[in-house]
């Protein structure tokens, strides 16, 4: 029976073929142990309100057995809708249940708006550098991309979005650049849209973590302002998460945009997940309800404020004869350029790997690969002194590899 | 500023256009007040272990604040990926953490494995009728189809498999004929997988619901038997969750495979939400290890039995003039196709709706839509009174039907 030979597996799809060596190496990083790990953008789980979150999972199944266990609709639960609709209207911007669905995590947000405005070679005009999770997200529709230089002056957004499926940006605290994206640029990027009828992506991740100064409207806002008091049916769609401001565990997220455009994500979460489990949509209601947010905020602000300072101080004192940066206002990353175009961050990350410190090389924000001139240095999961002794070993990684080329 | 007209925008991905008109309304149908729905595929809320689950998830909290509410590893927690390989293997079947992929849904599962496995027009051998979810979730690969009809006693499964990306099959009491495989074709399928090398999904949601008789083996055990005492890299990929046994809305689904498959599927996980939260992972963890499934197993074989029964029973009394079905040995549905092949189930549901009670019609189960010659009736959500008014309502509408058909 076993006589004849096994034929060969079917091949797995081209995309999975895609992934660039670095990716695949970093992600595996992050579990050496002694590894200062300055890679990735996570919060400081010291940070978590624990005790809080255990009460609210034991309340809301308690007191919603049905609606926590049972399945949830596809859209969300519909009080979390209605939560997420009041907290983003403004006097000019009319929300409803209608214009939000309920996503588990950011990412999955991004996964959707990718399988319901991508076919295959399909245009995303996508803020550049690039987010890594978006890039995997929209990998298995095989997209091409457009870079779109948000701080480029002379950029022109309206030929920047013609013709694309969507534009993908995040103009608060960008991952990875951390830069923030000025009010002009807002507007014209809002205009841009509304102009040529590109979907416009807003994700907004980090809208909370300003560490110097106030906010600056959200695109949805300054979209919704064009047409007061209609239900919001203009061209921004707006990813907002608990992830960075409360906790990623409960992998909530949302969605807010015009209702046909909700409509084609329902029907595509529908087939990816069928619904988002309702006891962690529950306490996301409870947590929003309660201002957990709001309570949270002056602290997480406070300590990665001082973070990101002892970052780049730490930076100036070991890192800039190799490279430059400017100091984030908000986010969780610093971007650092080498002053020495040739200089290959590839090869650095190898290099300080061994050396005990983790970074993001700008390579896996590049859906090309080419990009090898800049490092992403994140401040909020380590203390102080964790982000100084990471600057040290990366300073020793350069003159390491400062070596091996004189050599 | 305004004065220039908004093109429009551009268009949804093609397979948004591809969902068949019952599909979205009878998605859409579950709410009508007064309404019996037999439709879905829900387990009796009164079964929910909500007192046992509310205590679990304040504890996983407050015990592992870090691992529940941080970022889990995208392949799941390290001690439920361990917990599930050893409840599935067997004296043969050799399973390691790298067998194990833990994902958010069984449905979840479908998504990925498409996502890994197809290219557009890739090619599909599904086990026909096919589950509708199962069909969503391929929707945006744009799949062709072979059907597999496994009470085919004439069934070839090697020209069933050969040159197909993978082969579905739901052996235990499928969705939707409720139908359980036998041992032989059980066998037959393995063996046609070994051969031919495509990869064949075991998609088991329903396996411990089994009502007269005791359970077969798995194709994964089966498969694993052929090669006994090594960590399994066979061509089955398993797929069970928590839904159907334990509750649906911790969202936690798992897939079993060789580690090259998990490995794909883990890169698609990444890009598809990251991770599953710590919360519910941790929760499904402390219910399979406090032996929570075996507790609830024999109270919900006892009341799923009994509505069966009575469901089989109402079915008797009023519908077998117009329809012929076997009595499930398990599962959650009553596969019942019309003695007349002309009679229009899509038709007939409208016609039900009306008359208060939802049905599936079996055009949802087909991907072309075209067979509409069967419905499918759920027996687990509704006490008997009320299966047996929902039969009854189902009943008059055929009467109905048939008085529009002779005017």
């Amino acid at each position: 029976m076993d006589t004849i030979p096994e034929l060969k597996r079917p091949a797995f799809a081209r995309w999975l073929g895609t992934t660039n060596e670095v990716t695949r190496r970093f992600l595996g990083a992050g579990r050496i142990p002694g590894l200062i790990n300055i890679a990735g953008g996570l919060p400081a789980p010291e940070l978590y309100p624990a005790a809080e979150l255990a009460a609210i999972a034991r309340q809301v199944i308690e007191e919603h057995p049905e609606e926590t266990l049972g399945y949830a609709p596809i859209e969300g639960l519909p009080d979390l809708r209605d939560a997420l609709a009041a907290r983003f209207s403004t006097q000019a911007l009319k929300l409803g249940r209608a214009n939000v669905l309920v996503t588990a995590s950011g990412l999955q947000g991004l996964d959707l708006i990718g399988k319901v405005l991508v076919e295959e070679g399909g245009l995303i005009a996508a803020q550049f550098p690039t987010y890594l999770g978006a890039l995997d997200a929209w990998r298995p529709r095989q997209p091409r991309y457009r870079h779109v230089d948000l701080e480029d002056a002379s950029l022109d957004p309206v030929a920047a979005l013609q013709g694309a499926q969507f534009a993908y940006t995040v103009p608060n605290f960008s991952n990875p650049t951390g830069k923030l994206v000025g009010l002009p640029m807002r507007r014209a990027l809002v205009e841009a849209a509304h102009r040529t009828g590109t979907w416009l992506v807003e994700d907004d991740p980090y809208g909370g973590l300003h560490y110097d100064g106030p906010p600056l409207p959200r695109l949805i806002t300054l979209s919704g302002d064009r047409q007061p008091g209609q239900v919001y049916g203009g061209p921004v769609v707006y990813m907002g998460t608990l992830s960075k401001e409360v906790v990623p565990g409960l992998r909530i997220g949302w969605m807010i945009a015009a209702p046909a455009m909700i409509e084609a994500l329902v029907m595509a979460k529908q087939g990816a997940d069928m619904c988002t489990s309702g006891v962690t949509q529950r306490m996301a209601l409870v947590a929003l309800e309660g201002g957990l947010i709001e309570r949270l905020r002056p602290v997480i602000v406070a300590l990665y404020r001082a973070r990101r300072d002892a970052l780049c101080a730490a930076m100036a004192e070991h890192l800039s004869d190799w490279f430059e940066w400017e100091v984030p206002v908000g986010g969780m990353f610093v971007w650092a350029v080498a002053r020495d175009p040739a200089l290959d961050t590839d090869r650095l990350w190898s290099i300080a790997l061994k050396a005990g410190v983790c970074v993001s090389p700008s390579s896996v924000f590049d859906s090309t690969g080419a990009n090898r001139r800049a490092l992403r240095l994140n401040f909020t999961l380590n203390p102080p002194n964790r982000l100084a002794e990471g600057v040290r070993r990366l300073a020793a990684a350069l003159k390491t590899m400062a070596d091996q080329s004189h050599d």
